[in-house]
């Protein structure tokens, strides 16, 4: 077995090493788009101020440029009109925008995270520290008790380092996703000019460089901190494998923050430009005349791009964490054998050789090279590398995996064989497809769902919004039942352990997932660009049918998210219960089932702030994008520029502002029940947090999806039905509009927050387990 | 204790007698308000085709009659112009219409329940029978093992009958509450040219009188069931009140089919006649000119009214036999106490004096007088009744209970004294008030939450939409927090009995709260035939704030039906789980997670059905509407008389097909999940839709309540802050119309028929237990 993890330790770095490669030469590839000589390179200057954003407030000559020849004729074809040298100019000037833009809101955000996770590390080492009074002894381990284990004292500091490690982490990966997204979206611009092919291979291969960037260094830091660790836990691997799970909270709490805020500074920004501009001053998206059209691009990077690369960092952080736990109270850390513990990180990493074949089909192999096929030639990026997967995940089991082994199971011992477990990373990568292709069926407009929820327009708003619910809720059937399936062969073959396998199993693949995901907004913004840049219809067209193509991937990249998501805290709480020494999570027990109950409420909590939040942030935006309309002359005339920053210092304030109150009740609700009502009520309100908040996330993500490709529809108008509810500025459009702004918030901010809350409760508990089962329960003793 | 029962054998049907004595008097003083000769008297030949609403479409004289005058200046009063015999002769023809459509609707309805009804009590009896394969001869009984019971076959019978007896009480509740509203409906209307006092006497009279001919008709079926199903049983109570929970099952399954058909009839018609006419031919609410007039007020008779009254009837019904049943294992049952086992039917007798007392606080002790009385008065019901019905409690509790006893606790035995089970009724009474206070806040135009939602109709639909979204999300924290109090307090106090009880002692006043509740849809009709009827501005204004309070009202009560659900699930839930034998329901176990997954997703399935059924209907109501606008040549000028009886049928159509689907999912959800996935399953999927549910009904009440009272705050005008939104006809009212049209099928379909579908899935699996518990679980056997 020493030859075994001998290999392990050589293949896990070395599959990190190939991703991080593979991502440095697609942003080479990327970078060979010239967009200027200023912009060229990924500048680091961006966070002071002065950027281009506020000197085109200050450079009227150059802003009345980029809006004085917009009142194009919506009929007339300008082939290659101004797509030239002033085109690419103007591009460049954009980007650097939104990249200043981008850049001065995440480090503003850092600041105040860098603040809270000083704070919650302290938090984390005084209460797993109190555990054994602060005491420096070591102590007969919990569940091996024959041998002696590093004081709790240990594991408390490691917890926090662990902690800081993950929210550093995760704040790395958002950040460079943000760079990566900003270097690229003019360049998909500008390569739209040579066709959607080339724009399409930019955009995704950036998305790429994105995928692998976070998935390697997810497993990269993570390996590394275990072997760090190892150095002081020596033959401790409770302890180590305790403590590591804080690198799982710690990502998660940043990725809590990064979405919420996030979403809340993106839809902000995107409700009150559309409110104003699309519905009041019928002048199109992204239109550079609208005050608010530069922070509604900030936003998709900020909290597209940034935030949904630190959610699902956290989520392959926490499954891997919660494999790891488990698996080190199992025989395969009691054996010490490294290499059978490192399973889930040898998972991990072969999933980056899979995703990185994967990408090739999309990028060289079968090119993308109409309209027409961009949104199969994503689809099969799903299938290829969930067979590639099922295949390399059988290699891995067998070389890794003794024949048979036993896994911990509640307190029991359950006898395992290697092939389990390979069916449970096969039905998790399964489920996770299922889950995808559900996803598209509701949310793509090449279905019946959304072209019923398109066709309700024509009896007005209402309809819409009626329809547009009503398909959310269904979409959550086919998914749910996916997820349950998952749950059940994961539990029956392997208990909790085949769960985090099961997790792993369904972001195996997340290179690829994220690559495909964090291609919508990208894609978003070449067409924010150019419209913004002024250039031809033919252009915008083309970076439309990428941009909806995206909105459909980005619904999938959600699906995947709350899937894993929900195995994820699945695992969590398993692991959870296993440490706070719960025996048993009976329903009919008042303690457990009042948890229940008030879980389940807390998603709708959750939601109602986060929503509110959206809302009010949007009427601030309206009310300052209707006031620039009244009070800069000559704006709608496009002779006068608007008021950028103003609108993007709203979209910050707010959202630095209004994240506080639902991060807080995520993060506190564990920390109250735990220390006041014990760990069963604690167990309780996971479980019902997590079946509850499954399905609004699912049916939020869905419904928004929906309504935002329903109104693409209708503007695209590419067939009988489409045209006779069209065109744009028909009541059958506004009507559309509604349904997307409401889409918005639901789809952005509250739905894909609510994994988060979901896998971030349980993470928390799992980490301050030890707490809980030593001094929780005051009230309910 | 012989004596105590013969008290109980007086008290209960006295008050039930005394009850319908009271509803009785309440009726006749209501038809002291003579409508005409032809209506004066609750006619019963309605069933019958050819009645008024038939005749007004032939006959165009009348018609053009009742439109003519119609067009009045808003601003112009005409102090009782219009309002002398012809108005009371077209409140009579209006009235009579209404009046033969709900007749005709139910009647049709009942048609395929009784279908249904004969299948399923077939079903039933089979299953039942099943369970020692047919055998009739007697075995030794589950709990108290010692004696022998009744044969499995015999109970299979009774159950049947029970069953029946259910069906056919709440079908008969369903059918009064209509007949009495839609005498009601003129009368207040009439009186309202008296002042408002004396209108508001006469909607909350109607009111009682359905509210105290409910509660006290159940009652006393109840008890005569359970002493004529005693003739048989004789010594064995197991048998007994384990047959007579066929009862609840059978009055729940008539309130599922009532909810879902009346609220998709009732919706439908009320979003096509807005869409139409008050979005695009800008003519007010209730015009007689829109086509789906009648309809509309139709529905609110037989959705509002017959719905609620079966939804309620099963509540009591079903909490009732969970609470016996428990009894009938414990102790009580085993010392053959009869005074302690009917300690729920005293609670219930009890509680129909107490509410006789209250409804004289509101019809004679204090009269209200002007239109800010009027929602003060009804809350004072709410408090008088909660009060009383505080002590009431404390004094049955000590005259029936012994001072000491066992209650069944899932196989083990709990020690309990009486004064225990008078806190548990008492905790579910307050949790109700506080429940409704709740909604009050949350739903009433007078105070900040609603006027938040109508502010957001500044910029527009969407902002609404997010806006009213978010108050329903919040709107759950406190009833939730209630609930969990409740069940946390019944549940170590009594065990299941517990919540048994404290569910109970939250609808101990039921009467008192159907009454408050029916009084809306009553004032709403009356606003509607004053409209018709062409009366006088300032009538329409009485019966408009009649109405606003009623919405606020209905909105309270939905509250109490969906916080009594709750705990009635829950008492059946735990029934059930000890009729099955089941020791545990650990969520660590994957079959209970997976049927706690999947039960979480069944309110969203099911919610999907129902506001996908309203929007389809409502589509096919406008295009019916916008073709009559079209069509009959002088509609819009009142020179013609649109066609009624077409959209009646639409809505008839339309709700029993669609019905149909939602009721299969809730029906046959508990017996796949039982007969193929075992009693652990299913014990996670009802209790996974409980949690889950309870949240969707409560948030979904609440947004539509608040929507519907932001657009009444906007109309009406009352303040400066809404002058600045209004009138009506303003961008802000036309997107306060657009959230109303959104939140009626939450409102008024999907959301309290989820109050069905909690309980329903609950009682049925308690009746079906032997079954299951014999046979079940064939594929996670």
């Amino acid at each position: 077995m020493g030859m075994a993890a001998a290999a392990a330790d050589v293949f896990i770095p070395a599959c990190a090493a190939v991703g991080i490669a593979f991502a440095l030469w697609q942003w080479f590839l990327v970078s060979k788009v010239k967009v200027s000589a200023y912009a060229a390179a990924p500048s680091s200057n961006g966070h002071h101020h002065g950027g281009p954003v506020f000197r085109m407030e200050d450079d009227e000559q150059e802003a009345v440029g980029m809006g004085g020849d917009h009142h194009r004729d919506e009929e007339e074809e300008e082939e290659g009109a101004g797509d030239g040298t002033i085109a690419v100019a103007r591009c460049a000037e954009i980007q650097s925008a939104i990249s200043v833009g981008a850049n001065s809101f995440l480090f503003t955000q850092y600041k105040y995270l860098a603040a809270f996770t000083a704070v919650f590390a302290v938090v984390i080492f005084l209460f797993l520290g109190s555990v054994h009074r602060f005491s420096t002894d070591s102590r007969p381990c919990q569940y091996t008790t024959a041998r002696a284990c590093k004081p709790a004292l240990a594991n408390a500091a490691f917890s926090s380092i662990a902690f800081l490690l993950g929210a550093a982490t995760s704040v790395v990966s958002g950040y460079l996703g943000m760079r990566v997204a900003t270097y690229a979206n003019a360049r998909t611009t500008l390569e739209a000019r040579r066709g959607v092919g080339a724009a399409f291979a930019t955009a995704f291969r950036s998305g790429a460089v994105m995928g692998f960037l976070l998935s390697s260094l997810g497993l990269l830091v993570l390996y590394a901190t275990i072997k760090a660790f190892g150095l002081y836990y020596g033959d401790d691997w409770e302890g180590l494998y305790e403590s590591v799970t804080g690198y799982g909270l710690g990502g998660s709490s940043m990725a809590l923050f990064g979405r919420v805020g996030g979403g809340i500074y993106t839809k902000a920004a995107d409700v009150g430009a559309d409110l104003v501009g699309k519905v009041e001053r019928n002048i199109p998206e992204d239109d550079p005349r609208n005050p608010a059209v530069i922070a509604d691009n900030v936003g998709d990077n900020v909290g597209d791009i940034a935030g949904m690369g630190s959610d699902l960092f956290g989520s392959y952080a926490e499954s891997t964490c919660a494999a790891l736990f488990v698996a080190s109270i199992s025989s395969f850390g009691a054996d010490h054998d490294f290499a059978a513990v490192a399973y889930p990180l040898l998972i991990s990493a072969v999933g980056l050789l899979v995703c990185l074949v994967t990408t090739l089909f999309a990028t060289d192999l079968f090119k993308v090279k109409t309209v027409r096929g961009v949104a199969p030639a994503l689809k099969l990026q799903l299938i290829i590398s969930t067979v590639l997967m099922t295949v390399a995940a059988l290699i891995v089991t067998f070389a890794a995996l003794p024949g048979s082994f036993t896994l911990f199971d509640f307190g029991e011992v359950k006898q395992v064989k290697n092939w389990h477990l390979f069916f449970c990373v096969a039905i998790g990568l399964w489920a996770g497809l299922a889950i995808g292709f559900t996803t598209e069926y509701f949310t793509s407009n090449a279905y019946s769902p959304v072209r019923d929820v398109a066709d309700s327009c024509k009896t007005g708003a209402a309809t819409n919004v009626i329809f547009g619910l009503a398909l959310g809720y269904k979409s959550v059937i086919v998914p749910v039942f996916a997820i349950a399936v998952s749950i059940y062969v994961g539990f029956t073959l392997a208990s909790i352990y085949g769960i985090a396998i099961a997790a792993l199993g369904m972001l195996s693949t997340v290179a690829t997932g994220l690559a495909i995901d964090a291609y919508g907004p990208i894609s978003d913004n070449a067409g924010g660009i150019a419209e913004m840049a002024g250039m031809s219809r033919r252009i915008r067209q083309r970076t439309d049918a990428l941009d909806a193509a995206g909105n459909t991937t980005a619904a999938i990249g959600k699906g995947f998210a709350i899937g894993s998501a929900a195995l994820v805290s699945l695992a969590l709480f398993g692991a959870f219960v296993s440490r706070a020494g719960v025996a048993d999570v009976n329903v009919l027990n008042p303690k457990v089932f009042v948890g229940l109950l008030v879980g389940a409420m807390l998603p709708y909590w959750f939601s109602a702030m986060t929503m509110k939040s959206v809302g009010s942030a949007a009427l601030k935006m309206v009310e300052e994008v209707r006031r620039q309309f009244v009070a800069i002359p000559g704006l709608m005339e496009g002779r006068a520029a608007p008021d950028y920053a103003r609108c993007v210092r709203i979209s910050t304030d707010a959202s630095l502002r209004e994240m506080m109150p639902p991060g807080a009740l995520v993060l506190l609700a564990p920390l109250v029940a735990g220390t006041f009502f014990g760990v069963r009520t604690l167990a309780g309100l996971l479980a019902g947090a997590l079946v509850s908040g499954v399905q609004i996330a699912i049916s939020a993500s869905n419904s928004g999806g929906a309504w935002d490709n329903a109104k693409k529809y209708i503007e695209a108008g590419a067939s009988d039905h489409a045209k006779s509810l069209g065109p744009k500025g028909s009541d059958a459009h506004k009507a559309a509009v509604i349904g997307d702004t409401i889409g918005d918030p639901l789809k952005d901010t509250s739905g894909p927050s609510l994994n988060i809350l979901i896998k971030l409760m349980a993470v928390e508990s799992l980490v301050f387990a030890p707490f809980f089962a030593a001094h929780g329960g005051l009230i309910f003793k």
